[in-house]
This record gives C-alpha cells, sequence and structure tokens, in this order.
C-alpha cells in the first residue's frame, strides 16, 4: 500500500511513464509516509473520447495531457499530510517532467491494513509506525 | 467529484458514449448535489470475456449491453439521495438512450473532500454546500 | 457485490481467466459470506509496462505472472474473515491454476449496501444475512 492508478491518454512514451512513476514513489515515500519499495502502479492509457474531463472546473485550463492518480491507500493520513503531498508531487512533475499542474488530478481512497494481502495469502500486519 | 468509471463492452459508437456521459452528468447535477462542470468520466471498453457477470443475481436478465457505473464520491449522500438517484439515471438512460434498466449497474464509493487534489496541487476546500 | 478488477499482463488464455474467475467466486462464497450467483469481475489485461510492482516488497519474489485482485465489497467483513480468505484463495490458485503464491496481492475496498444498484434503478436492500 498504497496502490496508484494512472490514467491518461495513450501516446506518451515508456521513457515518460518511467519517471512519472519514479516520481510518484520518492513523493509517496518522502510527504505519505510509504516505505521504501513499496511501489505498485497501474498506467492506464485511453483513446481520445475514452476520458472525460471539464477543462476548467475548479483549476485548469486542462489540456489533453490532463492525468488523473487515484491512490488507495492502507491507512487514513491527515489533511494536512495530503495537503503537503498534492503541492509536493504536483511541484516534481513540473520541475522534473514538465508537466503542467493544470493538469494533474488527485484522488485519495482509503482503506485498513488488514484489508491487504502482499502475496503469499498473508494478511498485512501493521508495523509500529509513526502516524504521519 | 464525483468520479465515474463506466465499463461496458467495446463495440458503442462514440455517440452513444457521448450521450450517456451527458445523460449521466445531467443526473449526478439534479438528483446527486452535483455542481455543473463538474464531470470527470472514464468509459472502460472492454473485449468478450473481460466483463464477468450473472444474467439474473437480483435483477436481470443482463446482455451483453450490461454496463457498470462505478462512482467515487467526494462527500456521503443520504441513502434516501442515492435511492432517488438510481432510479432517475436509469430512467433517463431508458427514454433517451433505450439503455435496458436491466443492464445497468451502479456501485458508490465515498472519500472524503480533503481527499482531493483537482489541480495545480490544491486541496479542495468544501464549500458550504447543503448536505444531499 | 462484491465486484472484482483482476488486473494482470496480457497473455493469459482465455481458459486461465475462466478458470480464475470460477476459483474466485467459488472462495468468496465458501469464505467470504457472498451469495451463490452474485458474480462480477473485471479482468484488466495490460502490455508490459503499464503495472508496476516491487519484486519482493512484503513478498515474492513477483513474477510476470503477478496478478493484483482489487476487491469492492459491499459490507464489512471482520479482520479474521479477510485473513483465512486470502489463505484460502491463493491456495486454491495454487492447487488449481498452478498460480505462484508470491504472485497474487489482493486489495478489499468497502462501501455500504445502500451503495449498490444491481439493476433497474433499485437500491439493493441488505437481507438479514448473519454477518461473516
Amino acid at each position: 500500500m498504497p496502490l496508484t492508478r494512472i490514467t491518461l491518454h495513450q501516446g506518451k512514451p515508456q521513457h515518460f511513464l518511467n519517471t512519472l512513476s519514479r516520481l510518484l514513489q520518492q513523493t509517496l515515500e518522502s510527504h505519505f509516509a510509504v516505505p521504501a519499495c513499496d511501489c505498485f502502479q497501474i498506467f492506464e492509457q485511453l483513446a481520445p473520447g475514452q476520458l472525460v474531463y471539464d477543462t476548467h472546473y475548479l483549476g485548469g485550463p486542462r489540456s489533453a495531457d490532463f492525468m488523473l492518480l487515484q491512490i488507495t491507500a492502507g491507512r487514513p493520513r491527515s489533511a494536512l499530510t495530503k495537503r503537503d503531498f498534492y503541492l509536493q508531487l504536483v511541484s516534481q512533475l513540473e520541475l522534473q517532467l514538465a508537466v503542467r499542474p493544470q493538469d494533474v488530478m488527485i484522488v485519495i481512497s482509503t482503506t485498513q491494513p488488514e484489508d491487504w494481502s502482499f502475496a503469499n495469502g498473508q494478511q498485512f500486519i501493521s508495523p509500529a509506525a509513526p502516524r504521519a
């Protein structure tokens, strides 16, 4: 945990996706209290017409490079942690990948640690980790 | 918010998807307390064998035109609001798009406003909106 | 309910997917208190580079046969029920389909019964079912 689904239009080169993957993971580790190597992502690349979004609602203008990041977290984070994470992620994507901040939308869903089995049918047991 | 994933078999023409998109958004605005222009949708079109569903469980008979709408909402709605929304959406899809009511399945998941960043890394701040 | 999204690399034959579908449903019925015929699944088959996962985090080594099962449940289950379900599902996949236990990751998200409409715009009304 977490698991992130990145939805965007098809056509981006693999090195773009690879860098996006790395920046997301780095920011989850630095600003979302995610352990190193806890990296699980799905890239969903859609044809035009399959991804519908308003170009100006609460931001924008959104372009054809719009991307939606849906993060399924294994435990709650504070509103403040989430606020800082959004800002840091968008900043890193802009600085290192030239992604326009207007094109990044993020949605977090929360589950419980007991809802996860990473492998071998073993239920995740939460370590005594500090709460973010 | 909300964000809706519409999953159905491939093969529908784009104008069908466009009308479905519009009817969904209209019904979210009229019966789910969603602001105008707050429109975010993913159309997932699957090959035969990728979408598995019982043809008769709690409804049906479901046909190859079965569609699943998964709505991620940014705040809770009352059971009554959801009840009315389901009925209105299915009614509109039937009247205006000839979708069989037996073929429409809807699932809602709920998050919090602070879980959303629409753009620019800005955390969503809930307006003083009336609760539906 | 539940609804399961199975995400894995493309290339598996349809009979593999069919057996996986059946084993998942059988285990949901036997170990997750799911009624017979309550079967809804999406198979998402991705090209290399679209599915990113650490090969060793809390398990593994994960291979190219890695599969992620995301289950959206209609009501909570106890931690114990989930623990037993994970073990039984992975065991069945190994015994009957030769899936390596190291390659199976499971994540459960929970909604409420009122969040579901299976057909006809009818809101699901929970039967007086025993809690698992």
